[in-house]
C-alpha cells in the first residue's frame, strides 16, 4: 500500500514527520510513501539515514499553509502547498491514504474540496479516538461541521460503526447520541430527530450518552455536531491538565506527599501517555472519496508513526469502500422506497 | 433574611435537608427558614435538636416530586408537593430565596411558570459554580434551556457577570463565550451572532474560551447554550472519574506505587473534595422575578450549609434587582433607541 505524506504540517515539521515516515518504513515493509514537501529540507534529514529509497518517493512543493491562515484563502493562494498538492495526489489516486498534522480547517475545507465527498454523503466528518477507562472511543463529529442537521447525525454513527468494525475489529459497536439526558425524549431540536434516525440505521445504536459517561468504556461511537464534539475533545485535554496540576500542586504543599509522589512517578507518566492522544494515530476524516488522516498539530515522530500504523488498518478494511455502499443502502431506505 | 427550604427534594431528603438547615440557623443567625415537607417527618427529625423555634416555620405538604418524575406533568398533577408549595411562597415574597436538591427539570420548568421572569428577561439560566486551576468560574447557561437563540447568550452574559460583581466581589468579571475556536470569526451559527452581542453588552467581554481553556483560571464567566453547558458540567464528572480511576489502576499495578499512594492519601482526598461540585453551594437560576438556588441531587448536610451560605450572599448582593436593571438598559441599546 502506498500513503502520502504532508510532510510540511504540523509543529514539528518536516524533521518529525520524516523521522516517523522512517521508522514506519522500517516496520512495514509493504508500504511504500510519497511526501509532498520541501525537497532540500527532506533530502538533508534522510541524509545519512538508511531506507529502502524504493519505497519513498518526494514530490517537491514551494509552498506551506501556516496554522494561522485563512483555511479558505489558503487553499485558493497556496496552489503549491505540501497540503494541497498532497490532496491533489490522493484526488490522483496516487495513494491509498493521506497523512498531514497541517491546519485542520484547511485539511478539513481542502479534503471537501479536492478529495470530495462519496456519493450520498451530506458531510464528511473528523473521528478522533478518545481513551475511556476500559479502552478507546470514537468520537465522531470531533469538529468538522459546527452547525448540524439530524441526517448528518445519522450518517456520522454509520461512519463511526464501519470504522470502529473494520479498524478495531468490533463485531457490533455500540453506538451512542451524545446528549443531555438519558431518556430518549430529551435533547435539544437537533437530538431529539437525529435520535429517531439513528434508531432506524442499520447500527447496534444503544441511546443517548450523558456528558458523565462519555469515558466510561460502555460506548463505541459517540455521535455528536462538530461544535459539541470540539468542545468535548478540547475540555478533555484541558481537564486532565487542571486535575494533575491541581494533585501537583496539593502534592508540593505536604511533605508526606511529596515523598510518596517519588515512588508514583511511574503511575503518573503512564496516565499522562494515556490521556495523550498522540498514542491514537490521529483523527480520521470519515465520508471522503478516499482516507484522509489529521495527525496532531504537535505530532512527534512516534506519533507519526502511529498515524501511519493506523491508517494501514483503514486501508486494509476498506472502509471508504464500506462507507459507500452502507451509505448509497441508507439513503434508499430514507426516501421511503425500502422497508 | 428569610430562605425558603423545599425538604423533600434530593436523595438524602428530609434527614440531610434539615440537618443542613439546622447547621446553618446555628451559624447565620440573622437567617430565618420557611419549610416545605412532611411535617411529622420533619418534626421527627428536629425532636431532640437545639434551635431557634423563632426561626423555623414548616409549611406542610403532602407530595413529593420524583427525580424520575415528568416535570411538567409533575407540576401539573402534584400542586401540594414540597418543590410547587415552595415557588408558590417564594411568588408570594413568603421569603427571598428558595433552595431544592429536586428534579432539576421540574425546578427549572415551576420557576419559569411560577415565580416567573424578570420583565425582558428572554430565559431562566442555569449557573453553577466549577472548579478552576485558580480558583472558580461560573457557567451560564448549565442546562435550562437546550436550544438558544443570540440573545438568550447576551443575557446570560449579563446575569453572569452581575452575579459574579454581586456574590464573589469582582470588579470586573472576564466574560468569555465558549467557542470552537479562539479567533473572533469561529463558531457555530449561533456562537459567532452571540459572539457580536456580547460585544456590545455593558460586561468585560475578553472573547472566545475554547475547550481546554474553560478550566485555566483566565475567565470568570464561561457563555454557553444549555446544550454544551449539560455537557462540560457532566463531562467534568465523568473526566475527573476516569483520570482518577486510571491513576489507582496504574497505582494497583505497581508495587512502589501503592507505597507512595500511602504517603499521597491526603493530596488525593483534597482533590476529590475541590472537584466536588456540593462544596461550591449549587447552581443558581437566573433572570427570574426572585432567587431559585438548584442544590445538586445528592446533596448532604454540608451542601445545604453551603447551598445556604451562598444563597445569603445572593440576598445580600440583591442579584435579582441588578439584574433586572441591567437586562431592561440592555433591551433599550438593542432596540437601537441608544448608542
Amino acid at each position: 500500500m502506498r500513503i502520502i505524506i504532508d510532510a510540511m504540517g504540523g509543529d514539528h515539521a518536516p524533521q518529525e514527520i520524516v523521522a516517523g515516515v522512517l521508522a514506519a518504513m522500517e516496520k512495514f515493509e509493504d508500504t511504500s510513501f510519497l511526501l509532498t514537501g520541501d525537497e532540500d529540507k527532506i533530502r538533508a534529514l534522510l541524509g545519512g539515514q538508511k531506507y529502502d529509497s524504493a519505497r519513498m518517493e518526494i514530490v517537491p512543493t514551494t509552498q506551506v499553509i501556516e496554522m494561522d491562515d485563512s483555511p479558505v484563502k489558503a487553499l485558493k493562494e497556496k496552489k503549491d502547498s505540501s497540503m494541497v498538492v498532497a490532496l491533489n495526489l490522493l484526488a490522483e489516486k496516487k495513494g491509498e491514504m493521506l497523512i498531514s498534522a497541517g491546519c485542520t480547517g484547511a485539511l478539513v475545507a481542502g479534503s471537501t474540496l479536492i478529495v470530495k465527498r462519496l456519493p450520498g454523503i451530506k458531510r464528511p466528518a473528523l473521528a478522533p479516538v478518545l481513551p475511556t477507562q476500559t479502552g478507546e472511543v470514537l468520537l465522531i463529529d470531533g469538529g468538522a461541521n459546527a452547525d448540524c442537521k439530524p441526517q448528518y447525525l445519522q450518517q456520522f454513527g454509520v461512519m463511526g460503526s464501519i470504522y470502529m468494525q473494520k479498524v478495531f475489529g468490533l463485531a457490533a459497536p455500540r453506538v451512542a447520541l451524545v446528549n443531555n439526558g438519558a431518556e430518549e425524549e430529551k435533547g435539544s431540536e437537533l437530538t431529539k430527530k437525529a435520535y429517531q434516525l439513528l434508531k432506524r440505521a442499520p447500527i447496534h445504536f444503544v441511546g443517548n450518552a450523558e456528558g458523565r459517561e462519555l469515558l466510561s468504556g460502555d460506548f463505541d461511537v459517540l455521535v455528536c455536531d462538530g461544535f459539541t464534539g470540539n468542545i468535548v475533545l478540547k475540555f478533555l485535554e484541558g481537564c486532565a491538565k487542571t486535575i494533575l496540576g491541581m494533585l501537583k500542586v496539593y502534592v508540593k504543599e505536604s511533605g508526606s506527599a511529596k515523598f510518596g509522589y517519588l515512588f508514583m512517578k511511574g503511575a503518573f507518566s503512564r496516565l499522562k501517555q494515556k490521556m495523550d492522544y498522540k498514542e491514537y494515530g490521529g483523527a480520521l476524516l470519515l465520508g471522503l472519496n478516499g482516507g484522509v488522516m489529521k495527525a496532531h498539530g504537535s505530532s512527534d515522530r512516534q506519533a507519526i508513526f502511529h498515524a501511519i500504523a493506523a491508517a494501514r488498518k483503514f486501508i486494509a478494511g476498506d472502509v471508504v469502500g464500506a462507507i459507500g455502499q452502507e451509505i448509497s443502502k441508507l439513503a434508499v431506505e430514507d426516501d421511503g422506497t425500502e422497508a
